[in-house]
C-alpha cells in the first residue's frame, strides 16, 4: 500500500485524491493546501492528515507525493521531492519558465526517483490504440500526422495573461503527444495563428487560433491545429499515416444516440469539455506511477519530456513572431 | 449487341430504355406501350420504333424483351415470350394471382430460356457485400438474420387496394432477399401488424406496420419489420449474425456531410426514396441479363424465385390473419 | 451520509462496496458474506465491520441495505428489510420462483420503504438518451422498438440449469427496459428459440437462440433478438422507431480507434462483456437509491417492476413450447 | 439539344462521350483524335462523325465544344473555340505554362461565352453540402479549414516529370477548391514536402507527400495534406470550422458493409483511385455547362478560376524551395 501526501485541494486535487482512494494499492495519508479549509474538507472525506506545513511531509514516511498545487509552486516542491527521496507525480507544466524547469531536470539528472508529468493523455485508450497500431507496423513507416485540439471556450482573459499563451498552455499537450506517438524529436517548427477569436486575446499578446507543421529527423510531418474555442465541445482527433495505412484515434461522441429526423441523422456530439473527456485517464496515470513507485518497469511521461514539450513550445511563439519555420534545439543537463 | 424490344414506356421503362442505351451490348429496337404519345417519346430519345401491336415484336429480330408494362400484363407477355422463344427481363410481381404465376412456372418449365424477374435488390453492392461474406464464411453458421424494410410513405389508397397488401407489394421483395442471401426457404412464417399510420389502410383491409418472424430448416431465424412510411426516409438494412461474427449491410446515408453544432452532430440521413437508392442496381440488373441472352453463366433471379417470394407472402397473410405461425408448401412445376 | 449494510462480498459485491465508499453521500458500516474471508477482505478495503449474522444488520442503525448476495437469498433478505424498515437495493431477479415474487410484493404493498430493484440499463446514458428523445416527443407516436441483446458466450452449463432459462436470466433485463422506455405493459408475446450455439443447452430443456415478437396495448410492435453467444463481444442495441422518426441506442465501440488498411476500415469493435459495457451504470443506481433513500423523488426499478419483467418471461416461456402468440396477464396485490 | 464537338477519344474522352450521350440535352455531333482508330470508335458508339481536322469543327454548326485531349493542346483549341464563339468545355490544366494560360485568360476577356474548366470537384454532393452549410451560416464565420487529398499510387516516373509536379497537378484541384468553397483567395502560402514514397520522385525535382498552410483575406487559415499515395485508396476530406461549429465533406467509404468478428468491426474502406470517387460529378459538370450554353445563369469554375489555382501553386512551389511563406500576387487581365 502506498502512502501519499498531497499538495493542492482544488478542483483537480479533489480528482486525484478520490483516485488514490480508489486504487487498491494506494492510500491518501496527508494533504495540503494554503487553503486550509479545502485541505480539511479533502482529508475529512478521504481519511487522511492534513499537514501543517509541506516540511511535515518531507519528514513523514509517505512514500510518495503528489503534486498538484498552482503551477508556481511545482519547481520548489519537486525540489524538496528529490532532496527527500520521495517519488513525484507532478501536474503539468512543471514551471512556466524554461530555465526553471532545466535546473529541476538537472538536479534530477543523478536520481533513478520516479518522477512523474502529469501529460494524462498518453494514458487515453484511444490514443494507445493507435499508437499501438504505428508500433506493431499496421501502418508501415510514418509520413504524416495529424492533430485536432479544439477548446470548448476560451479560459478568462485574466488567466491567458498568465497561462504562457496558447502554445505553453494548450497545445503543449500535443507537443508531448507527437514525441510519444512517433518516438521521434521535432526538429523545426512553423506556427501561424491570429486572434480570430477574441481581440482582446490578441491585445494580451496572444492567439486563440493556431496552425503549425513540425518537421520530424525521419521526414515525416506532422500538423496541429489548436484552437481556444469549438461551439460543438471538447474536440480531439489524432491521425498517424503511413506507408501501409493510416490509424485514426477518433473524435470521442459523447453518447452513441443517434435520432433519425426528416432529412437528417441528429447524433450526440463532442464531451462539454477536456475533463469530461479526460477524466478516465487520471486513474491511469495515477496507477502507473504506482506500479514505478513499487518498481516496475513501466512507462511514464518524465521530467526531460515535460522540459521537450516546453523547448517546443518556444520555438513555435520564435515562429509565430518571425513568420518563418524555426530549427528546434534541444537541451541536456551535465 | 443485344436488340431489345420493351414494353412499357412509364416511369420505369425510362430508366429501363436509357439503361439499354447505356449499355455497350445493347440497343433499343422496339418500344410498346398502350399509351402511343409516350412509347413514341422514349422511341425518338432513344432512337428506337414503335412497335404498333405486341405482335409486331415477337415476330421481329429482337434477341430479347424487357417487360415494364403494368403487373395485369405480365403473364401474358411472358407466355406470349416462352412461345416466341425470345428472352424475357420481367419486372415484379409475374402476377398478384399466384395460380397464374405458377401457370407461368409450368410454361417456362422445359425451356431454357433466360427469363430474370426484377429483384434488383439482388444486385445491390452493399447487399452483395454481406453476401460474399457470409458465403465466404466469415460469419460462420447462421443463427439469426434482420431485415429493416421502410418506405418512406404509403403509396396512395387506390394503389394499396390494388397492390396485393403490404407482404405481396412491399415485403415480397425482402422474402427474396432472404432465400437469397442465405440459400435458404424458410418453412415457418408468423407475422403481425397494423394499420398504425393511417386507419383507411385498415379499413381496405390491409396492414402498413408488420413484423414477421421465418424459421429456416437449418434452424436459423429471421426477423423482418416493415412499415409503409418512415418519417426520415427510405430506410434499408440487412444484418446476418452468425456462429463467428456479424454482416451488415447499413443505412445508406444519402451524402457524407456531417456538421457538428451545439451538443449535436447533424449529418444527412437516408434517401429519400426506394429509387434514389436502388437507382443504380437496375444496370447491373440489365447487365446480368445480357450476359445470360449471351450465354454467358450468370447468377440471376428466376420465375421459380418469383414464385417462391409470392407463396411466402401468402402464408404471411395467413399467419396474419390466424395470429399463428403458418408452414410453408412450396410447389413444383411437373 | 447513508450508513450501508451489504450482504455478499462476491464479484458484484466488490463493485457495489467500491461505489458505497466513492460515493459522497455514503458509507459502507457492515458487511455480510457466508464466505467469512471474503466478507473480511472487503470489509478492510471499505473500512466497514464485518456482522456476525443478518440479524446483527437489522437490529444495527444501518440507513439502507443492499442485497448482492446469491438469488436464492433475496426474498428472505428483502422480507426482513421491509420488517426492520430498511430500504433496500436488491440486485435481479428476485426469486426465480414467481410465487415468491409475488409474495414480496404483498407484504411491501403497505409500506412506502424504497425497495430497488437493480436493472441497471435504466441508468445508461443511450438508453437514457433514447427515452429522453421519445418523451420528447422527437419520434412522436411509437410504431416499432427493436432490441438487440447478444451475450459474448454461453454462461457454463452448471449455471443455465439453475438460471431460470434464457428469458428469465438474459432476456428478462429486456422486458424490463421495454417496459421503461415505453412505458407501457405488453399485451401479448410470440417466442421462438433453439440451442443453436450448443446442444447441450437444448438437452438441459433451454434455448440460446431466440426471437420474440411483443405487442402493447398502443398497437406498437417490439421485437428483441437474444444470443447467449456474439463471437465479437457483448452485443446491445435498441431502435425506437416512431410517427415522426427514429431514436437509436446504437452499439458502443470499445475505442475510437479506426485504422485504415488495403481495401478495409478496421475499428474497434463491442465490449468483452456486459459488465465493462455497463459497468458505469452501476454508480448511477446506487445514486438514485441514495437519492430515493434521502426522501428525494426520484425514479427507480421497484419490486412491480421486478414481477412484471418475470410475468412476461413466464409468458415468453409458454409461447416458446406451444409455438403460438400467449397473452399476458399481470397480477396485483390486494 | 446542344450539339457538342468533342476533342480526345480517350480515357476520359470516352466518360464525356457517354455523359453527353446520355444527357436529354445534348448529343455528340464530331469527335476528333490524332488517333484515329480512337476517334471513329467512339463515333460509332455514339452516332457521331469523325472529324477531319479541328478546322472542320470550328466551321461546323456546333454549338459547343469539350476539350478531353492531351493537355499541350488546350490553349489552342480554347483560343480557336474563343475565335469560333463556340463555347467550350475544357479538361484542366488550361496549360502548364503558366504566361500561356494568361494569354488564353486576356484573349476571353472581352467575350461572354460560357469557357468552363473542368474542377469537378466543385459538383460532389459532399463538398456542396459543406458550401450550403457555411453559406446558410450553419458554422458562422470561417476560422480553421483541412483539406486531405491522397492518391492510391503515385503516377508513373514519366508522367510525373512532365506533369508540373505535386502542386501543379494534383494539389491544383484544392487550390481551386478552397477558393470555391470559400470565396476568397488565399494571400499567403507555406509548403514543405519531400519525396517520402519513392527516391526518383525526389531525384526527378519533385516531392510526393506535402503540407501547406495557406492565409485568408479575413484571417481564417487552410490546411492542405497532400500524398500521392495512400496504401487504403483514394482519401479526400474536407473540413470547415467556424465560429458557430464544423462542416465535414466526410471520406466517403466505398460500400455500407460492416463485419464484426474479434474484437474488430470490418468496414469498407475508400474508393480505388479517384475516377471512381468522382465519376457521378462528371455529369454534373456537363449539365452545368449545358446550362450556360443555354443561357441559364449557372456557376461554373471560369478560366480565371483556372488561373488562380494555377498561381497558388507557383507560389507553393517558390515556398516549397526557399523554406518560408511566400505572399501570392494574383494577375488581371487588361
Amino acid at each position: 500500500m502506498i502512502k501519499f501526501a498531497q499538495f493542492g485541494a482544488g478542483f483537480i486535487g479533489k480528482i486525484h485524491g478520490a483516485n488514490i482512494a480508489r486504487h487498491p494499492g494506494s492510500e491518501l495519508s496527508y494533504i495540503y493546501d494554503v487553503n486550509t479549509a479545502a485541505a480539511e474538507e479533502l482529508a475529512l472525506k478521504r481519511g487522511a492528515k492534513v499537514a501543517s506545513s509541506p516540511e511535515e511531509i518531507w519528514t513523514s514516511d509517505v512514500d510518495a507525493v503528489l503534486i498538484a498545487s498552482s503551477t508556481n509552486t511545482h519547481a520548489e516542491l519537486l525540489s524538496c521531492a528529490i532532496k527527500a527521496g520521495k517519488p513525484a507525480y507532478c501536474e503539468k507544466p512543471i514551471d512556466l519558465d524554461i530555465n526553471m524547469v532545466k535546473n529541476i531536470v538537472q538536479q534530477a539528472q543523478n536520481t533513478t526517483l520516479p518522477i512523474l508529468v502529469g501529460f494524462s493523455r498518453r494514458f487515453d485508450a484511444n490514443h494507445l490504440g493507435i499508437r499501438q497500431a504505428f508500433q506493431n507496423g499496421d501502418i508501415g513507416k510514418l509520413e504524416m500526422m495529424h492533430i485536432t485540439a479544439r477548446d470548448p471556450k476560451p479560459p478568462v482573459l485574466a488567466y491567458i495573461k498568465v497561462s504562457g499563451g496558447q502554445y505553453r498552455d494548450q497545445t503543449i499537450h500535443f507537443f508531448d503527444m507527437l514525441r510519444w506517438l512517433t518516438g521521434e524529436d521535432p526538429v523545426e517548427v512553423y506556427a501561424v495563428g491570429a486572434a480570430l477569436i477574441d481581440a482582446a486575446i490578441g491585445e494580451a499578446g496572444d492567439v486563440d487560433t493556431s496552425m503549425l507543421i513540425l518537421k520530424f529527423p525521419s521526414g515525416a510531418l506532422c500538423h496541429i491545429n489548436c484552437s481556444r474555442r469549438a461551439d460543438y465541445g471538447y474536440d480531439e482527433q489524432v491521425e498517424l499515416f503511413g506507408s501501409k495505412g493510416m490509424a485514426i484515434s477518433r473524435r470521442k461522441p459523447r453518447r452513441e444516440v443517434s435520432i433519425y429526423k426528416g432529412e437528417s441523422v441528429i447524433s450526440d456530439g463532442a464531451y462539454p469539455g477536456w475533463f469530461e473527456r479526460m477524466e478516465p485517464t487520471f486513474y491511469q496515470v495515477l496507477d502507473a506511477f504506482i506500479k514505478a513507485v513499487q518498481g516496475e518497469a513501466t512507462e511514464y511521461p518524465t521530467l526531460m519530456d515535460g522540459l521537450k514539450a516546453q523547448i517546443i513550445a518556444e520555438a513555435a511563439y520564435e515562429s509565430l513572431k518571425a513568420n518563418k519555420p524555426i530549427q528546434i534545439t534541444y537541451w541536456q543537463p551535465e
